[in-house]
């Protein structure tokens, strides 16, 4: 039996064994589930957090209309033998008045930052919060959602947060969509179209010169005139720097939309 | 004797023992020695930092000339019997490639932060770095910067970080100039004109409404023309708020210069 708490107090009240933690929006799909059987593994108690967090969401965006489906989550959350799911009012993540923010220079900027200002503040600055709630020991995120990996990754470093940030792999339909919980909004012709961008992903990977990696995977992309890019970029890791040849290690982003669905998807470079 | 130290690994190896806090820029005066005093009284260990942090001030303000004081401030640090003086090269408080940034909205944005903007983003990155480095039980601010310690109190109180903030009350000259590293600045008859600024806190003392308070103080300041105000406003405390009568808790605050020296100061009303 999962048990589902709603406050901060009763968060308080858990034993304080080592937990694992797996921050999520809801509307769960097999990514998170990989992500929970990971954490049930790794640690005595794993809790799930489901929070829609406004602050991490443009005036313009989908906050409103993002899926929420919360007893299909706490099934899911069963199924994988989940301790706890942790579904907070907004009140309980901020308070009336709140006013602290964290921000990543530069590794906020770029790629989805770009086109998302203001994101991946409201991400840094949520799970910071929910770290400061849960106090867990390690926490588990997609790589689908890579710069948000980093991110996190570089804000628990420079503030010395005493949690370890896990990065799971992508999981992908059979053919190669990674999973999403946007996936949902496609039409069933722009679902049928989706896989280029793992295979535009895919393309590009035997490629070292930039240039040349970045021309065959929009053609690849440029196959399927649905979907509109926002943006192909490849960068190095940790640091999101544009690069022109691939050496240390580096990854391919891409976003665009299909319609109003707006995915995302990368691939980290085999180091050579 | 007070022991000397540079690096983040030499606060590591100190005994946990309860820590009292005074973190400084340097350029010790009478008023950081009141800070000292109160805090070796509370506690069984005092560390005082002395760090001119660049990331709270602007490109056109005086960083590379705010004065260094380092064997002044190491002798004022024996003279209290502080154990410790933590004096760290930039490094060791942002290690290269550092990014990440702690802001306090609204707060952040009105009174100094309007002509300062940056400032108290830098203020609230350095004092949380410093309180992950420390780990102090009690940290001791001078009211003399009462919307620092207004804006340290809310990141703490977000965050929860867990020590507490001490605001101590402002010291000052005979004549009421409050203390200040930056009093150096002043000529001779700048010196001997800069009480006004106290002069103009007090004239407001007794008056309720805030228009007919602050043209009171106001008056007072015309009468030093070398005297140039940037602002004076009364502010309800602690959300900064603006009022047009003193009622709940609140302050009077005012910055100006005499020539290239920038002047603060402020007065919490007594509560009715």
């Amino acid at each position: 039996m999962t048990q589902v708490l709603r406050t901060a107090a009763e968060l308080r009240a858990l034993p304080r064994e080592s937990l694992g933690f797996v921050p999520t929006m809801g509307a769960l799909h097999e990514g998170h589930a990989a992500l929970l059987r990971r954490s049930v593994q790794e640690n005595p108690r794993t809790l799930l957090s489901v929070f829609v967090n406004p602050t991490q969401f443009g005036p313009a965006e989908d906050f409103s209309r993002y899926p929420r489906t919360f007893e299909a989550d706490l099934a899911l959350a069963e199924r994988e033998k989940v301790d706890y799911l942790f579904a907070p009012l907004p009140e309980e993540i901020y308070p009336p008045g709140w006013r602290t923010f964290i921000e990543v220079e530069k590794l906020q900027e770029v790629l989805c930052g770009k086109y998302r200002p203001g994101h991946f503040r409201g991400v840094a600055t949520v799970v910071h919060r929910l770290f400061q709630l849960v106090r867990p020991h390690k926490a588990y995120f997609g790589q689908k959602d890579l710069q948000q990996c980093v991110v996190l990754e570089k804000m628990v470093a420079d503030l010395g947060l005493p949690v370890s940030i896990e990065i799971c792999p992508t999981v992908r339909e059979q053919d190669g969509l990674a999973l999403s919980s946007r996936n949902r909004y496609l039409t069933a012709e722009e679902r049928e179209q989706a896989p280029v961008i793992y295979r535009a992903l895919l393309a590009a990977q035997e490629e070292k010169e930039v240039s040349l990696l970045l021309a065959r995977a929009r053609a690849m992309l440029a196959q399927v005139p649905a979907f509109e890019l926002q943006y192909l970029e490849v960068r190095s890791l940790p640091n999101l720097e544009e690069i022109s040849r691939v050496e240390g290690r580096a990854a391919i982003f891409v976003a665009g939309y299909f319609g109003k669905t707006r995915l995302i998807d990368n691939r980290i470079f085999k180091s050579a």
